[in-house]
């Protein structure tokens, strides 16, 4: 690799310099901090596990998105982290065990093996809440509000939500009794909104209402007015799928309620993530932007694989996309100069001025006081009758 | 892998929980804030790199502790990072490019195939900072004082410094005019501090005094007195090893003065990362610890493999590490618990309330009052008389 190479990076793999890291380090204060304060405790969990750790729960489909590696010390196959939901979901059900709910929160670095759809990047920094223990909407509710607080913290525009749930497709199928293959076939064409092939597979359902409800998902997406439409075309439908229908108009009404400016879209037939979901699944979208810029769901019984199942619900983003698409604000200290000097008192006055909360950059040999405006500062320590005083950079 | 097996973690990788993950970001903010004061601006670098840029530079060292994968996007091998110093003098070089001396630091996990010597662990959260285009001793002093500061601000017990300067042993072994394989053994000789091995290979020198004065080298370990030992058997060395000598002293004696109560030990034998450190390095140790908590030192030039040769000084530790052995608090704040409850006015209180900073946990159905403590709760929120009132948990 020649020199000049080097310092090439890996497609779709970043460095963030220095104004932009200190947005991102504003943010994931101002954003741990909200979590704190809504009850969510930190965790850090491992950039490397054993692939079969990784994998389970709702890492299942992160299989092709997982780097791997070997062990020196065991031999055995090492999978760096394609996401941090499956790992908070092993602390609350093997290493913490709480009796009751818990809550819990993250930040960190993923690295995936391709990018993801409509992105270019590899690596997130990802940010997430999770609320374990409950089955309620009451939780769903929480999150969802979370997520929300945590785009207007900083300050994203023009977010729009996205609402599904799951329970309403999987209901309906169960109670078909679809073959495998034509389930398959059902789901593919669903999620590429198909109608004509919807309509297809849904028509060789033999129960009475049954195929006309499946196919009707397919159209189930828009404003409010779906939820109604949505109740009577799917009137009589399995016990399941009128809960769910319930729980996605509860919070619906309450999310309304609280952020009336918030567009709401609702789609029945989104089944994201859908071999772990369980119930709601949410997404935030801003415009001009394919994939969402945060999102989440309900996934109860991930922490079976790890012997302990348990209600869950959360949501994550990604914190360097909340700072590009919002508008985070460093607070950004000028500086006091220090010109070069060899008294013997400076070093107190520097390390006092230190203490007080000040930035103070001390110029090394040869700097010039011009020097002080690239080093970020505005005022300048003048040594004037004996004393140490702040005054103008003397350029 | 059997259910029961999925939680384990690979050895010496390590999950944080809520507790200890709670200093080590209060330990975070408080070291990034410190360096900020300092004119240090954070950077942020990527996990993952070609192997040849991580290897580069100061990386030479770090091919075996380096976990290796293919990219599937270049087919070229990544690796991922062991140490966060190389990147950061990559940014330094090639990226931000600046003319006069830049400060940057940095804050991120770092994984090794192997634990260190003396260590279990094999992922650190390392945390450092860089001073680059300046090669005079007020940087190394003020990289060193730095790195005093970040142990006193987590309160560490008990620090000594343990300084050489490996320009030392450099100077003499040029003039002596060793072949490559006697050179080599009188290395490991110093570095195994075995006294005989390096007396007979010194012995080979044919240069007048040079013999002895590598010889000597074994025995300048101690405390302030080795300085003056060593100008005396060192008298008449090549210049370069007389300025070495001339900056250990400065640095010595600037120490001295500002940290009376931290001991000082010299170690000219010291040779510590002798392939990328050109000047002084260092390390801080604590009782009963094998490696040092913390360590630095010189190593101009860094940048050279990116473009750019630039004297560079700076130091790194481990946060947890710091966490661990240190004393610092993360802010424990009580909770102001919600019971259950469906009125409408309660979200605005309870917005209202987070945003005075108040840290609220609303109960999920079913919850008791009793299940406050366990939330962290030491107040509860209250209606009566139709106003919402904080009083003491009602168990």
């Amino acid at each position: 690799m020649p020199t000049v190479d080097r310092w090439l990076l890996p497609d779709g793999i970043e460095e963030v310099l220095p104004a932009e890291a200190a947005r991102i380090e504003a943010a994931r204060r101002q954003l741990l901090d909200l979590f704190s304060r809504w009850g969510y405790e930190l965790v850090i969990t491992p950039h490397i596990e054993y692939l079969e750790s990784l994998l389970t729960g709702a890492g299942h489909d992160l299989e092709l998105q997982t780097f791997k590696m070997i062990d020196q010390l065991s031999g055995r196959m090492l999978g760096l982290r394609a996401d941090i939901t499956p790992q908070v979901a092993r602390i609350d059900a093997h290493t913490l065990g709480q009796p009751g709910p818990s809550r819990l929160c993250y930040c960190g670095s993923v690295l995936h093996t391709r990018p993801r759809p409509l992105s270019t990047s590899r690596s997130l920094i990802q940010l997430g809440a999770e609320l374990y223990g409950d089955a309620s909407s009451a939780s769903d509710i929480e999150v969802l509000t979370l997520m929300l607080e945590t785009l207007t913290a900083c300050r994203v525009p023009d977010v729009h939500l996205d609402i599904g749930h799951v329970g309403i497709y999987r209901g309906l199928v169960q109670a078909a009794g679809l073959d495998d293959d034509c389930e398959q076939a059902l789901f593919d064409a669903l999620q590429r909104k198909a109608v004509d092939e919807v309509q297809a597979l849904a028509s060789r359902v033999d129960a009475v209402g049954l195929g006309a409800m499946l196919s009707s998902l397919v159209e189930l997406s828009g404003g409010a007015e779906v939820l109604e439409r949505a109740h009577a075309l799917l009137d009589g439908a399995p016990e399941s799928v009128m809960a769910a229908l319930d729980d996605l108009s509860e919070i619906a009404q309450t999310l309304r309620r609280r952020y009336p400016d918030i567009p709401l879209y609702f789609d029945l037939g989104e089944l994201r993530g859908y071999h772990y979901h369980t119930g709601i699944v949410f997404a935030a979208y801003v415009p001009g932007m394919g994939q969402s810029i945060s999102q989440g769901g309900r996934y109860d019984d991930i922490g079976a694989d790890f012997g302990r199942a348990r209600p869950a619900t959360g949501f994550s983003t990604d914190l360097r996309l909340l700072v590009a698409r919002g508008e985070v604000v460093a607070e950004q200290r000028r500086g006091i100069w220090v010109p070069y000097s060899a008294a013997s008192d400076l070093q107190d006055e520097v390390a006092r001025l230190r203490s007080a909360g000040e930035r103070v950059v001390v110029a090394l040999p040869g700097q010039l006081d011009a020097d002080a405006y690239q080093a970020g500062c505005d005022r300048q320590l003048n040594h004037v009758d004996g004393q140490w005083q702040i005054g103008k950079i003397s350029i």
